[in-house]
C-alpha cells in the first residue's frame, strides 16, 4: 500500500493511478502530547494501528529526538513523515527587528531539514509568523503600513526559505489560521496571494476546516478556489473535538477535495479532553470527546467514509 | 404595532397572541460606530427606515448620551431599547480584586438603569467578565482553582445583579463567547448552569450564532437544549460579515428558534468593512461585506425569510 502510494506522486499524470487517488490520513503527535521528542515514538505505532499512513510532528520546540532513530521507526511503521511548524514571537519572519526574522528563517530551515533526514517531504503550518492569540502577547490594532511591512518581510523570508527547501527536496504549505491566532493570513485568499508573490515551485497552501469555519464564507468554495495549490490539509471539527462530533460540512469538505483531485495528506489534529493542560494551554475549556484512542479512531472512521 | 408587541409581551399566555408570535429584528450601534453617544441618534431612525422593530446599543464606555433625550428618540421612531454591556478588565465580576468586582458591579447596575430610563427591558452581553482576547492582556492558562473562584465570583456577582435589575423591571441574559474572548463562559450548557446556580427569574441566556459557531458542537441543538431560558440572541454571520454570506445554517437556526417558541429579539450585529478601524480592532482583517446600510437591510431580509 505504501509503496503504491509512492508510485503514485511520482507518476500521478498516469492513467492507472488516475484510479487509485485518494487522500491519506494522517495525524498530528500534538493530539497526544507536546513538545514531542525521543519519548514519544512509541506513538508512531499507536498512529499505525489506528489506521492512519502518516505521522504529523507538531515541531513546537528545538529539535528533541534523534533524527537518525525517530526516521528508522518512521520506516518501521511504514508512516510517512510530515511536519507542522509553528513559528513564535522570538522565531518570526514577519517581525520588525531582523534577529527575529533570522530566527524565523533559521527554526523554518531546521524543520526542512528535520523532514527531510526523517524521509518527508512537506513542512506546513503558519510559517509566516505574527502570532497573535498564542502569542503571549496583547491583540494589537495592525494598521495598513504594519500590514504591508509585514508583507515585505514574509515575502522576503519565503523566498529564502523556499530556495532552501527545494534544494532539500521539501515543500512548503502556509497555513491561513483564524482571526484571533493572526492578523497576516486569515483567508485561503490571503495565502494564494503570498504564494502568488513567493512564486517558488515548491510553495503551496495549507487549508484547515477548524480555521476556514471561523473565517472563510464558505469551506467547499475556498478549497475550490485554492484547487491545484492545495499543498496539505487540516481535518479538524469546529470545536477542535474528533471529527464528526461537531458541525463542519464533512460531505462538502471531501466532495471540494475530490473536485480539485487533492490526493495529498489529511491530517487530524484533535484537541483532548479537559484534564489535559495541554488542551486549556490551546483555549479548550471543556471537553472535546472522551478524547482516548478510540475515539480517536472513530474520527478517522467517519471521515474515511467520505474521502471513497 | 409597538403597542401589540408589548401587549404581547405581557399577556403571551393568550391564545390570541400566540397567534402574533415571532421574533422580532434589531440591531446594534457597534454597527456603525462606538462608542454610542449623543451625536448617534441619527442612527435610530436608519435603524427604523431599514426595516429593524428594535436597537441596542453597545454599552461600551461610560454613557455618553442624556437619557431622557435619548428616550423620546427611541419613542419618536418606535424603536424598543436593548442594551448590550460589555465588561472589561477593570470591570469585572470574575476578578479577584474586589475592586474591580465592585467596578464591575456598579457599570452593569449603569446599563440596568439606561435601558430602564430608555424604556427597554433587555441588558444582555457577557455580563460575567473574564475578557480574553479583547481585554488586552495575554491569554492565560486557568487552572481548576482559578476557575472555580471566578465561577463564585460570577454567581455572586450577578445574585446582586439579578435584584436590582428586578428592581428596575430589567431582564439580564448572559452569553457565552467563543473560547478566544473568555475562559469563563463558551458554552449555552456553561451559561445554564450559571443562571441555574444564580436562581433569579430575571435572569436568561444569551446566544449568538458567532460564538456558537466555534465552540458548540450544533447552533440548533444548543439553541433547543436553551429552550425557555433564552432570553435574548444574536444572529451572527460565521465570519461577522452581512447574514446570509457566510456558512451558519440560518434555516436549521430559525426552525430551532421556533421549536422552543422564542419570540423575543434577534439582533444583527455584522462588522464593516477593513477601512473602518473599528473593524481591525475586532480582529476583522479583511472586508465581510459592503458594509453600507443596504448591505445591512440585505442581512435583514434575507434572515426574515427564516422567521415567517
Amino acid at each position: 500500500m505504501f509503496t503504491l502510494v509512492m508510485v503514485c506522486d511520482h507518476f500521478s499524470h498516469l492513467e492507472f493511478c488516475e484510479r487509485e487517488r485518494a487522500v491519506r490520513f494522517s495525524v498530528i503527535s500534538l493530539t497526544w502530547d507536546a513538545p514531542f521528542g525521543d519519548a514519544h515514538a512509541p506513538l508512531l505505532s499507536e498512529a499505525r494501528e489506528l489506521g492512519f499512513e502518516g505521522f504529523e510532528i507538531f515541531f513546537e520546540s528545538p529539535r528533541q529526538f534523534d533524527v537518525v532513530r525517530m526516521a528508522e521507526a518512521f520506516a518501521a511503521e511504514g508512516l510517512t513523515p510530515t511536519i507542522c511548524a509553528v513559528p513564535n514571537r522570538d522565531r518570526d519572519l514577519s517581525a520588525d527587528d531582523p534577529k527575529v526574522r533570522a530566527a524565523g528563517l533559521a527554526y523554518l530551515k531546521d524543520a526542512v531539514d528535520a523532514v527531510a533526514d526523517l524521509g518527508g517531504q512537506i513542512v506546513g503550518g503558519p510559517l509566516y509568523g505574527d502570532q497573535v492569540f498564542y502569542g503571549g502577547v496583547p491583540a494589537q490594532l495592525h494598521d495598513a503600513p504594519t500590514r504591508a511591512r509585514k508583507r515585505r518581510n514574509v515575502v522576503d523570508g519565503l523566498r529564502q526559505l523556499s530556495e532552501y527547501a527545494g534544494s532539500r527536496g521539501v515543500s512548503l504549505a502556509v497555513e491561513p489560521l483564524n482571526r484571533f491566532e493572526t492578523a497576516t493570513c486569515t483567508l485561503a485568499e490571503h495565502a494564494l496571494e503570498l504564494v502568488d508573490e513567493v512564486g517558488a515551485p515548491n510553495l503551496a497552501v495549507l487549508l484547515d476546516t477548524y480555521h476556514m469555519n471561523i473565517d472563510e464564507s464558505s469551506i467547499p468554495d475556498a478549497i475550490r478556489a485554492t484547487g491545484s495549490r492545495l499543498g496539505h490539509f487540516h481535518a479538524n471539527e469546529n470545536h477542535r473535538g474528533t471529527p464528526g462530533s461537531g458541525h463542519i460540512p464533512w460531505d462538502a469538505t471531501f466532495s471540494a477535495l475530490r473536485d480539485i483531485n487533492y490526493d495529498g495528506w489529511v491530517v487530524l489534529e484533535p484537541f483532548r479532553r479537559r484534564d489535559n493542560p495541554l488542551g486549556l494551554s490551546q483555549a479548550l475549556w471543556r471537553p472535546a470527546g472522551p478524547g482516548d484512542n478510540d475515539d480517536l479512531r472513530g474520527g478517522l472512521e467517519y471521515l474515511q467514509q467520505f474521502s471513497s
